[in-house]
């Protein structure tokens, strides 16, 4: 154990093991979740050592290897898709995994499909008799899904669909698992009866043999190519020449094509949206705040492992993060992933009642809730990539390295930001619900409970006095819905403005876009921070875990304020003067923070294997696994071809014979 | 062509051709460079097509070969070091070549060495006898160079210095073209002379046999391994064990160890501080303002070209860059690149005034030139990293394929932010400029024409009554002066209370390092956008140019002040209402350069070749590219081993037989 990062753990001000427990939601969770891991972690096929070695074609083969293990490993542990380990099995992974788009084809199927369809496809998915994937987007198009250019046309003499990507920009691009595994897809397509367009429907093809793999007739597939990130899922594409599928292909629970070419819809489709926020919400643990805990874990350990210059002359030199700028790069983000975790709680609170009241025939909240998942996926995807860049940058060199984990952590977490519903997309989707609701609530009318603030926009100031004042929950929380509630007040009424000087409302709409999105993630940056302080609260009973809690709820409540100063102090509710105290409040938290740093990230409890990181091991031996780790890569497993090739002719004097 | 594409190059307001020929500083220089990049991307050697499917070995033996082709490239072209073509070879490689470290080995040795010295070995290093390196970083230093820990003993009995790295933190790490290549290094040790160190001493170090390229005795050498990008270059690891050198071997300039170990220096050493002054302008075109100049090019062609949803109903799906959010993701990275590219002509003419005092032995205006170096390589990276990083996500899912040539473009850029001075670091370095000339115009002292300004701090208010003012360069320069001059002028007061109140002296300055190096980047950034206006003021005989680039410098000064309102709202130079006249000028200037758009990417003159993007050819048939590359990727050469080894045995029923 390296002593420098030995002596961080001793002087801990809480109890590690009971924070891990109260992030886990219990001892009990904890202990499934290191069965889990221990278990993964303990077999060498599940083993992600070799990693940042490997090529797009060896990672794609390594992870359809562990899909299929898989399934024989929780066989063996006697796991099930609805046991108590399932939710850690991703995790203990960390997604370095095939067949998760397999996944989404069986619960499209479960969603949209008919109990006969269902009872036709789910088994054959369940037992793996087919392999399945979900092509929605297309080369140009993603999140403007009514202009999906696929078309599926229903030929009522031989009552089949014949299904075409009539031009190049309609081709099935991104899908994982299609490029190289899928046999079968669902295709989302333009659905024409006798000439007339209904509009997008899911249909469920079939692309490749199931004898010996070859590609159908009319079918055109293979793999997109190199990605930023995520070589190990074959992205695809996916052409379609006449395909005829069945009429029983077309997924309905909820609408149906008859023999005759009757077009027949039923039911509430609202249902639909409410997938798309499952895999929202679920995303933003996953994929988003457990890389932001690695992260942090890495780049923290590092800097206090890391010695570099002197803070005094004649001392030895200093571990970095005593340097202050360090902790204000680091120590910020680590309250960040705290303050994502404790929101994550809330989606998920959220999520279960309206899933309760959706089974009771209730879709009174689902806006609410879709506004949520919409603003809140936008704004702690990018959030935390920004904060893993900023963990990356702050390790140096070594941070640049992949043995480091950081760059793999980055490239991947980038994507989330992207992918499910472009941000910038959601948080106008959010911001419109806000200026509904902001309306209602101007006109006396009943809103949800989370934006019931809006009713209540007034002038005030600020009532801090000094710095202190600045470390109170209902100071700086106020203060952040008070500039929430401005900036959508103000944008709401720049649009009134607009529309009412005679500019055509959509035209309005979009040169308050800029704004819009500032306002929605003013709320989502409100909420964050008011849940924080709220989850602090409730801690009481556990001395040390909530003090130091609190000191992070300040410290990411704070960060946000010195660093959007000019949201505060637009209106002076905020003057300077205070801008100057929470300033030194904020350097003053950095200090005390400081200390509890190691323990604070110990406690998200990563073992060394799923951080995969040379400069995150929990011994803090960096050097050596830096060095040992380069030792193995192939660029050194044999002199380079270039040799004998190039530098040899070349350091022989070729030059002169030029 | 893509017609949306070549509608906008219809419309535009200036003469491409004009600015490209002033961008580069006359058609002369133009004509000149493109004949240069005409002659490299037509020779196949040179060919970047298949970058994307590369290994990093395949990389790194493309760049070697690439490195010994292109003497023979100059040998037939006729170019030479000191010709008018050299400087745009490395711009047409796009860098992507071996042995740019040993340019670096050789520089150091004409800097550093003896005429004697220089004599010996030029001509070698010149003609390819030898391969040099420069090994300084070590594992476990990097920015404080005093604390290297590879020692160089001098032995009196065989005139030989004994090279060793004592522990694992002392190994050499990242040196370029060490890992694989190099044959010589430059070694920089600890130099002992009877016990007593002497601080840091460069020696050249032969690592590699000449004959068959084995490693020297007492060398343990190889390859670090991957990195998140620049895998063409072999960065290297070395161990050194007792290892001798003759006496001579180490550069001897300015001091020399006499054969009976008398040590001996002479001469300035500040020429030191100029070398990696050089090193850090140099730097600031190639590798960062030219790849964001890339990103502006590829992200904006391509968001005229991509159409997805509408922006009113019943209309054709809108051009994304019609959309106020894409533009304002896009246009002020357009003008920051504009912005950047001014600001390195200012510290090149900087550079060459002080070149030419220091050859006449002045050291005046050295300190100077050093500050700014700093301030500017830190905050230049800074931004341009950032920048990248929102082209590559406001291209969606297109932009996170290699092939957009994005991902690449941001794993390169944001290693700026770390070499040659991490940019902390380097700001705090000007930040030390910046009080020391503000405690001397404070005392009536002399100080250099570039900070005189802070000798004037005073409370005041900005003049501007309405949104117009805001487009008024002296306003909005004045503004930029302003906070400038606060955040240097508080911080230094916060020193000195500190100080005055019994705080040690290095105890203060770390507690005000967050707010010293945002003064400095404070002081960079007014600088740029005086330059920016200063540039267009002269700009004035040509029409159409100069109108364009006033608005690019507007945008660039105003999304400052949007984007960081809290430094200028703080002391209330600039009110609230204000604020809402720079978001509304803000906003118009959007509108208005989103019409050229098109024409001031197009003027940065890339070749697709240079661009190496599907999203940002001139032509702009984005699909069609996307889906040929694709196809030659090595993921669709062949059908996969994992369909006979896992998929096949699963999907004929395996699960059962678990």
């Amino acid at each position: 154990m390296n002593p420098d990062l030995a002596s961080e753990r001793q002087t801990a001000s809480f109890s590690v093991e009971k924070l891990t427990a109260q992030l886990d939601g219990g001892a009990e969770h904890t202990r499934i979740r290191r069965a889990v891991v221990e278990a993964i972690e303990c077999d060498p096929v599940f083993s992600r050592e070799n990693q940042y070695f490997q090529s797009q074609n060896e990672r794609y083969e390594a992870a359809v290897r562990k899909a299929v293990h898989l399934q024989k490993k929780m066989h063996e542990m006697g796991w099930t898709e609805d046991g108590p380990e399932f939710k850690y099995i991703y995790r203990a992974l960390s997604g370095d995994i095939a067949f998760l788009l397999h996944r989404i084809f069986m619960r499209s199927i479960s969603v949209l499909g008919s109990d006969k369809q269902i009872a036709k496809w789910i088994p054959l998915a369940t037992q793996y008799q087919l392999i399945g994937s979900y092509a929605q987007t297309e080369l140009g198009h993603g999140t403007y899904l009514q202009g999906l250019e696929t078309t599926a046309v229903f030929d009522i003499t031989t009552q089949e669909f014949i299904l075409n990507t009539p031009k190049i920009s309609a081709m099935k691009w991104w899908p994982g698992d299609m490029g190289r595994s899928a046999t079968h897809t669902v295709v989302f397509a333009q659905l024409y009866i006798h000439g007339k367009c209904y509009g997008v429907h899911p249909f469920i093809v079939q692309i490749r043999s199931l004898q010996d793999h070859s590609l159908c007739p009319g079918i055109t597939a293979g793999d997109i190519g190199p990605k930023m990130n995520f070589e190990h899922v074959d992205n695809g594409y996916l052409m379609l020449q006449n395909v005829r599928v069945p009429r029983e292909n077309m997924l309905n629970k909820f609408c149906e094509v008859q023999p005759d070419g009757t077009y027949a819809r039923w039911g509430s489709q609202k249902i639909n949206y409410f997938t798309m926020t499952t895999v929202r919400i679920s995303l933003i643990s996953d994929e988003v705040i457990i890389p932001l805990m690695k992260a942090c874990t890495i780049a923290i350990r590092y800097s206090v492992v890391r010695r570099q210059s002197k803070l005094k002359p004649g001392e030895e030199e200093a571990k970095i993060l005593d340097y202050q700028t360090q902790q204000e790069k680091l120590l910020p983000q680590l309250a960040a992933a705290y303050a994502f975790h404790f929101i994550n709680n809330y989606l998920q609170e959220l999520f279960d009642k309206v899933y309760r009241e959706i089974q009771g025939k209730k879709f009174d909240t689902l806006p609410e809730l879709h506004a949520f998942s919409s603003g809140f996926k936008a704004m702690v995807t990018q959030y935390c990539t920004s904060a893993v860049a900023i963990c990356l940058q702050a390790c140096g060199g070594h941070g640049y390295s992949l043995l480091s984990g950081l760059p793999s952590l980055y490239t991947k977490i980038v994507a989330s930001c992207i992918y499910e519903g472009e941000n910038t997309i959601l948080l106008l989707q959010t911001a419109r619900f806000l200026i509904k609701c902001f309306m209602a609530a101007s006109a006396g009318q009943p809103v949800p409970p989370s934006v019931t603030y809006l009713a209540a926009v007034k002038p005030g100031k600020c009532p801090a006095k000094n710095k202190l004042d600045f470390l109170s929950p209902d100071v700086y929380a106020e203060a952040y819905q008070h500039m929430a509630a401005r900036l959508i007040s103000s944008t709401a009424a720049k649009l009134q403005d607009l529309i009412q000087s005679g500019v055509k409302k959509t035209d309005a709409w979009n040169q308050c876009t800029v704004q819009l999105v500032q306002a929605a993630k003013a709320h989502c940056h409100y909420i964050t921070v008011k849940n924080f302080a709220e989850t602090v609260e409730k801690l009481e009973t556990k001395a040390g875990i909530q003090k130091i809690m609190k000191h992070l709820c300040d410290l990411f409540a704070l960060h946000g304020i010195f660093s959007n100063g000019g949201v505060f102090l637009h209106d002076g509710y905020v003057s300077g003067a205070q801008m100057d105290m929470v300033t030194a409040s904020y350097l003053d938290l950095l200090a005390v923070i400081r200390k509890d740093a190691v323990p604070l990230v110990d406690a998200f409890d990563f073992t060394d294997k799923s951080l995969n990181s040379a400069l995150g091991s929990y011994d803090g031996q960096v050097y050596q696994r830096l060095y040992e780790w380069a030792q193995k890569s192939p660029t050194n497993k044999q002199m380079s071809p270039a040799y004998e090739r190039y530098l040899k002719p070349l350091l022989h004097n070729t030059l002169s014979k030029l």
